[in-house]
């Protein structure tokens, strides 16, 4: 990292140990998890949030993170707020090893108001283009394992607020069968798999983060023609702040599984002996499920 | 480039034609000049404009534009108005020879209210390590160029709003000063310098992007210890628009001068003989000033 006085926005060397390098990038924001933020006035996580998030989106790819840039946007500027942001945005970055190089704070009176703002981030990563993940050799039989999530991550957060609430009391309600309170629950920072899948990626054939969509708006995504997934369900226990949420809000179980992540925050698509292999290394996989022969619209089944 | 289905973010093949390839980033907004384009319901040239700040923003460290991605936040998602957007950084990305690489478009209810929204960017550019412009060699003697801005840019909303008012009525008022509506004034596409200056950076030492806090905060920036940028400001036409700006807001003229960029949207910095190169090539760049030797606070004069 070059960065300095004198330059705009963030010079990252590539180095030179790249045969045939691919950049990989993606750009995201917290969405209405920021809601939460502002009304617990907790703003280091969300800073977390898009970090991980990122980190967890171009590693679907086989990339590993080179380099971060943020866009924090406010009515007004709080810098102890945005002190706060930054602090989570890079301790996060610090975690994956990756530069947090630069990004824009902006002060936008009459766009935000009160105290809202938004967080948007970029981050650019690189993989080896003969290491690209790319989900083509997927075939039926191979297996579906699970990775848990933290909670929601960063998706399903309007829906949230309408059903638990959004207010300081709504949030700091204490749930028994959440073990804590309503906010600390949904503010619960969203999961990097980087540090357990990195020594793994060899032996993945797909990768599938579970995001705004859940299921059906995720896995598709990497799968070939004539397959699908089919999940066993009763193979995890969702999580007890999306059971809350069901209950609460009278949500069918369809929508929740197209809403929210429901407790498993990536998949991990592999051959049976991989699969294995991955289950050794990290015993927190859980098989939930394998790719079937299927033609037709139904790419995802949730048994 | 190698997006496609099944990929998240965007792919980008860096190619093996490097030697030793510094990545360049830079993310950014547009600011409140997206309170005008609500206002005039006219949505493609903001999307021009962040793709062109961040083009210069990054042409200032030599590099040239790789591939870019956008982030549009609304409290509704309004199909048209994305399409125009994204229409909008298509063809400036496509001006500049950068890929569009990827993107996200939020909708997040309650936090933008009506037809707000926000619009932010991210591009990524390569330079060669042993051609990255960085200042260090600028001395005393050297001569600074300037380029015409084609308004405000995206620099100076929030003030130009308060004085000329931001209603629709106001917009489209005719002003005889500017030959056009205000509205169609304020929002002048920012123009990109990189077509013209990308042939002429090998003769150049410093190039400056006058952007928010105009010539005192962005020249020094660039600038070694013991030099100052002394600018003749007879050498160039203040552009109508900043007149009236400066009349009807009863602003001084080093506030002026500290908001906005009075017509120059990039300095170039250059030993007096490339200079003269530069001014043969391109014949628009204007001879507006010299650095100077000089020890203490004051980094720009504008005489």
């Amino acid at each position: 990292m070059l960065a300095g006085p004198g330059l705009f926005g963030g010079l990252f060397e590539l180095g030179k140990g790249y045969k045939n390098p691919v950049l990989v990038s993606s750009m995201d924001g917290v969405g209405t998890k920021l809601k939460l933020a502002v009304a617990l006035n907790s703003y280091d996580s969300v800073g977390m949030d898009i970090v991980n998030h990122s980190v967890n989106d171009i590693l679907t790819t086989g990339a590993v993170p080179l380099f971060f840039l943020d866009y924090i946007a406010m009515g007004k500027l709080a810098t102890d707020k945005v002190c706060d942001i930054v602090n989570g945005l890079s301790a996060a970055c610090q975690e994956s090893g990756c530069a947090l190089i630069g990004g824009e704070t902006a002060e936008m009176p009459g766009l935000y108001t009160g105290e809202d703002f938004d967080l948007a981030g970029t981050i650019v990563g690189i993989v080896e283009k003969d290491a690209i993940i790319s989900g083509r050799d997927i075939t039926p039989g191979d297996v579906l394992l699970g990775l848990a999530s933290t909670g929601l991550h960063t998706n399903g957060y309007s829906l949230a607020r309408r059903v638990l609430g959004e207010s300081r009391e709504d949030l700091d309600r204490f749930e028994p069968s959440l073990g804590q309170t309503v906010g600390q629950a949904l503010m619960a920072v969203h999961r990097s798999y980087l540090r357990e899948l990195q020594p793994l990626l060899p032996l993945v054939k797909g990768l599938v983060h579970i995001t705004g969509g859940g299921f059906e708006g995720n896995v598709p995504r990497i799968m070939p023609e004539g397959t699908a997934a089919r999940f066993d369900t009763s193979a995890w226990a969702v999580s007890p702040i999306f059971k809350l949420l069901q209950e609460r809000g009278n949500i069918d179980r369809d929508e929740m599984y197209r809403v929210f992540n429901m407790g498993i925050g990536m998949v991990i698509i592999a051959a049976p002996d991989r699969a294995a292999q991955i289950v050794k290394a990290l015993p927190e996989a859980k098989d939930i499920g394998r790719i079937i022969r299927q033609n037709g619209e139904q790419r995802v089944m949730l048994d």
